[in-house]
């Protein structure tokens, strides 16, 4: 069930400094944040002095079952992580957040993002005699701290963030301290939170509303900071650089209930729809969302349009990671697993079928002939983004540039290989203007092709993997 | 979580035969049931002869984690269940489908429903030398049919059925033939469905669509059906008795993709959500529905009063059935792990919350709080069924009357506990609109404290429990 | 590992009254008799009102890992068992102690042995409308003493017993009583042990050791024994039947700390290894045994022969149940995964082998080899019992007839086949010399075919389980 | 359970190279080296590219409970590892074989044995930069051999072992070639096999005789052997440096049926008793031993003191690594779990007790209460080793100084506090006359002391664990 057409891959990361509940606060937040990474889960907290950890594969549910797995995890610090990616790199040693020992003591990271120079670095080190636990980019990270002959950790921790390139939001832990930073071009959303003499910094707004605690301000591009008793300290690793924000953090990675780079996800989504239906308006009875990735932008379409909004697919949310297959092949089997039509709302309607983002669409063209099957007079397909046609190197888990079908097809030819009756997608310049930040200041790589930041000449999921593992850790 | 403001131990059960694939197609039954219980799963297979089980707590996913346990269930027959109940009850020898040795051989039974005279006939049987296995009272059914001087399983069943009062829709299996049976009343809904050779019988018609099958009818009320070889045979043990159907099924219990006592969910549903914004209309900017339940009913209601609909809640599908407390009490922070508010969309607005039904009133009383603590600037909330005011002794479990908020309060007194602006019902008379069969043929008991089929004077949901094992069964 | 040459599918059976620790003195007393049954253990332990269960596959300190599983075990009264049983046969519901539910309450039930009727009372229990939960022909007792007609629990027990035949070892807790019974003819051994107020039934007197309990006396051949606050009452259900005790649990079975049948099995077995020495001498240099079931033959051999004994094999108790075996076919592997040898013990010498008894001789003669490898000059076979020629019915767990070496083989022919340089059995006067009872009083079928209790024309390890049923519970 | 008087801590290594089979072969040695080590164990396997891993905590037959697990460890190379180490210093990630990423590509390595300057090279090495994934000495090894500026890999062996001082047998594993490298003293054993084209290196000789492969010769000391493709290459990388041997392995450790330092253990064991018997002698009936352990020894003082052997003491070999206690305390019990005394062989007798070594003699304690109470007239103990009165910094793990009976006691005060008849040790002359290496060559320093090989002012077994990290990985 996890070749649906969606992007994968980004992950959530959570810190917690000043509460004596620190890791059951840094659950709530992986338990919010869950949408960001569904493979894996872990938190390391302390009391400054021990260091306690816990992770595992799986939901967060399933790394945490019981309190008492919480209850050992002692202190007012923690850092936590949820990770997606796809199976041929999950090594159990891969599993955030990695811990190593400094001289100075255990130091812990959370990373959501990705390094571009982060081969190069690695054999360097190597060479230089490092051994390497994991084949996590992150873990150059540590080498480099590790290294440093700076004396005070944020200077070690300035001087190897200097080194890197690339997308990166992290939160670090230390001694009695928590850090977290951003990379200069702010690629990937970090946000502060307070309440109650605690901090709280997380991936998305949404892990601060289960706590109750008030967002205070995103980490900077290029902004370390470090909170301890005394307070919030920054300092600036790196300035002058363009910001580039992940334009898909609004388009689907997000929750809707998010404020992300300064904007309420819900509000730039629901702009995604009303563009869409004026770029793209169609002759039709009834919009219908695809649920609950687009349901906000397919509001905006119909509220825009018009054209009235109905419940006309049934998302089954208990389906697992695993979904057994019958011997038997049902047509449109896959697609089937996960939503279900209602009929009456379907038969002999012209249905506008908003989605949000197209991979593969080997999904939506079983969708499209399910709506068809139900009695559907007519399907317009309405995608609130446009074409992707270019991997991401910056954090997001695509499939190959050749599984791409805009990479290969023309919007056309799409709509012929999916058996709708009209395709459009939204226009790159509908795209900025639903978003407010000035001056481009957005990542559009996916769409255009275009990086705004250097990446090594060979890049690849399993670059450090050369020597590949096959551990069955018990 | 499991105290979220719904009835619950509603049972869903499938019966296949004639597919080489059986248990694997159980399997998809199951899962496309999973809403009607999620405490507990199970299958028996055969192929005629040999009989094979597999069944244990948890949701089907956990029951069947893969292939491999599937493949062991062997035949072309399969009878399978869900079951929901509350934790007291939960005896690992309950688990259904329940499994007893007749004379003839293993014989299979699932059931979905409530016996109300099962304590009067276990109390003779015991008495006559009988061992009972389970606190179920399902097994009542086993001993009947074991101890019945009939020649023919189809009697014995027809017999045992004529013994038992209450509300049952069952499957049952032995030898190379399936079973189905309605009670006289048709209190639960069950169906056949038909496909390249292989019949199903099933909870709901949701079940039917991911399999491709057609529906063709419903087991009637006082019927038993044999499927075999010969194809299907029917028996009425019982008529001339007047329909019950639970219409609890339309307002929440069956999925919206589902057609149950010859109707569409979604259509009935709808027609909730029109009739109540005509009965109790509201001076309001935006219609919200409690997800995903209350979707239906929130467009209906929307329609009918002309105020657009919005997603103002925001529901995280990743609660599993524990969810491990902060030490720090965040007020409403029961109903903040399941919803989340979309802040933007409930500011200074008028806003009409559209709920299917309310027991305890907790939740929703916590939901309030929370949407007015988004700004919204008014809440009015209206419910899509009538005030519970009594226990269900048919197969839903609802918490002791005592804890019926209806029961206790009248209705201005309700919405002054749970603080919100206005709170309305739908009427009784507007629930029957909703529905087409003539005549009432419907059991609205909770709603009215009229129970149309007679009830063992003592009755309660651990009646076979009063010698209390404690099982630590590995 | 499971092939050696040993006889099977004896049981341990425990019963406790009078102790706050009643689970946990029953864990310790099957611990003691994990010799007896290694496949399953079960314990039930009840206040006299409550009861409370936990059972499951493999060695006690499997199926009781820590004492949480312990703790939930409360009250003063508790019987166990210990089970082994071949693969076929090992269904999930037929680990004891069963529990069933009479009217009065519970009734839990523990056997060692074997009832050679119970195919004929079983049909005829089903034929009545009986439900069996198990393929255990423990389960007849069951029945029989649920549609007793007498009044008093005790009665209905003993009129019970009077219906079954064969050999039992009893102990069974109802209420707030525990009760024991021995078969007639006093097959298997039972025993009574007290201290503290508390009263101990255990299958052999080592049990007892472990918690300091002093033995009383055995339950009588015929005897019903029921222990309650008022302390030991006795009914004698049969009478006048002559003792036919299992003289294999001298030979084998019992451990030799044990008193069994009022001797100590040590001595027996002493004496064995003696009159064997005297009826076979060899000329040789060194005397081993089979580490450990033949220790104290060999020990006899030694001294009456004037031979001196030696460490010559090493046994690694380290073997699981399962082991993997090597894709390379090492000779002798499945011997050396259990034994080694240590050559400079063996070398040039001239060995005496003393082995307790032999089922099928392929262990023995890899044994044989193994030594023969390690440089012995010869190696002269000595068993301490007659050749096995007929299979047990009364709760030893043979291979089929025509597996039994010496139904096959003649002595001469048996020492080709394990290719040792001499063989020789003790003769069936030689081992009734070694125990004292008089005029007989033992049952020696295994050795002579001669049945003492009558069976069923068709008896089988698996007579009740021709519907099989393939559970897979989780 | 694991309170017992005896010495722990000793690890057992296996390496296999050129056998399509290697992962189980090694499986097999693991479990044959069972008795060295039990706390955890682990496989590393490959195919000279490749590398595959599994360990875990447990026995063998816990960490390999199947052949699928056997099945992943691919490949012709493998290296293995048992260890034996008291809870607190448990720590998952210290589990062996390590295996690091050398720019080379994966190395793995065992190790038997303990560095005496490990504590000083870390800190050298954290200084400048190294992550250390463990808290293990063995790990040193690792970062020195990654930093060597030598070119090829056994270089960078050679030049890391010059670096590390103290005892240590290891097996290394990296590319297509295995390494077996022994310590200049020789403290531990490690021995070469070969068979069909395999190489064996194992601990004990008795892990060849499983596989049925001949020993070719020991790894020497200050000796690293490279087994590839191209047969055997020998270094050595220190000289004429003293042996070591620790005398101990014949004494307790290793197997009767094992040959180490060239000399067979039995041979050894057996003339300690004879030594012990000429020494120590005693006007007693019988000689029992403490089985199984001190079986040779008792065998050896039987042999010559002409007093005869018995079986008094019974031991159980269900006994898991936890034991449920009863709440009532039974007095004896630690003891009573494991032993079970056979009262006809003791009753009246005057009892010679062997006993191996005794560390804190609280167990032989209650072992001669034990005997007593079964009513042996006299118990005098014999032990064939003499007092322990120093730790063991090689590779042994001791209880601390102040638990050493004999650092605290006389014998004859230690001849009270286990109220017997009477004590007596080996002498230390005694001792050393039962080995037959010229000119000293074996470290006594548990008995006398003085330490051959020098020590870290600051040793212990948590030395490198003072940022105590709480692992909870699931």
């Amino acid at each position: 069930m996890n070749n649906f057409d969606k992007p994968r891959s980004n992950c959530g990361i959570v810190g917690i400094y000043g509460n004596s509940d620190a890791a059951r606060l840094a659950y709530l937040g992986l338990y919010a944040l869950q949408h960001r990474g569904q493979e894996s889960a872990g938190i390391v907290s302390s009391d400054g002095e021990q260091f306690y950890r816990r992770l595992g594969p799986g939901l967060v549910s399933e790394v945490f079952p019981n309190d008492d797995v919480l209850q050992k995890l002692e202190g007012h610090i923690a850092v936590a992580h949820n990770r997606y990616s796809t199976t041929g790199g999950t090594l159990k040693q891969n599993i955030q957040p990695l811990l190593v020992n400094l001289k100075s003591g255990p130091f812990a990271i959370s990373h959501n993002g990705n390094l571009t120079n982060s081969g190069e670095l690695r054999e360097s080190l190597v060479d230089d005699g490092a051994l390497f636990q994991t084949t996590t980019d992150t873990e150059v990270i540590c080498h480099l701290i590790a290294r440093s002959r700076e004396n005070e950790l944020h200077d070690k921790i300035n001087g190897a963030l200097r080194e890197v390139k690339g997308a990166y939001s992290l939160v670090m832990m230390s001694g009695d301290r928590l850090f977290a930073a951003r990379d200069p071009h702010g690629v990937r959303p970090l946000n502060i939170g307070f309440s109650d003499n605690t901090f709280f910094v997380v991936s998305e707004t949404c892990a601060l509303d289960l706590v109750r605690a008030e967002s205070i301000r995103d980490v900077e591009p290029g902004e370390l900071v470090e909170i301890s008793k005394e307070g919030i300290k920054s300092w600036k690793f790196a300035s002058g650089q363009k910001r580039f924000a992940c334009i898909f953090e609004y388009i689907y990675f997000a929750r809707p209930d998010s404020r992300v780079f300064n904007e309420n996800v819900d509000k730039v989504r629901r702009k995604l729809g009303k563009i869409l239906a004026q770029e793209s308006p169609a002759e039709a009875d009834i919009v219908i969302s695809v649920p609950d990735s687009s349901n906000t932008a397919a509001i905006g379409y119909s509220r825009r349009s018009g054209i009235k909004i109905e419940l006309g697919l049934i998302r089954n949310h208990y389906v697992g990671r695993t979904f057994i297959q019958p011997k038997q092949d049902f047509r449109d089997f896959a697609v089937r697993v996960k939503f279900n039509t209602v009929k009456g709302v379907l038969k002999d309607r012209r249905v506008v079928v908003v989605e949000d983002s197209i991979v593969r669409a080997t999904t939506l063209r079983q969708l499209v002939s399910l709506i068809k099957q139900s009695g559907a007079k007519e399907v317009h397909v309405r995608v609130s983004s446009p074409p992707i046609i270019s991997p991401c190197y910056y954090g997001m888990d695509f499939p190959r540039k050749e599984e791409l079908v805009a990479h290969r097809l023309k919007v056309a030819e799409i709509e012929k290989y999916i058996k709708c009756d009209s395709l459009a997608y939204l226009s790159e310049q509908g795209l900025l203007d639903a978003v407010s930040f000035d001056e481009g200041g957005y990542c559009t790589a996916c769409f255009t092709g275009e990086y705004p930041i250097a990446i090594e000449h060979k890049i690849g999921k399993f670059q450090h993997e050369k020597n590949n593992l096959n551990d069955d850790q018990e």
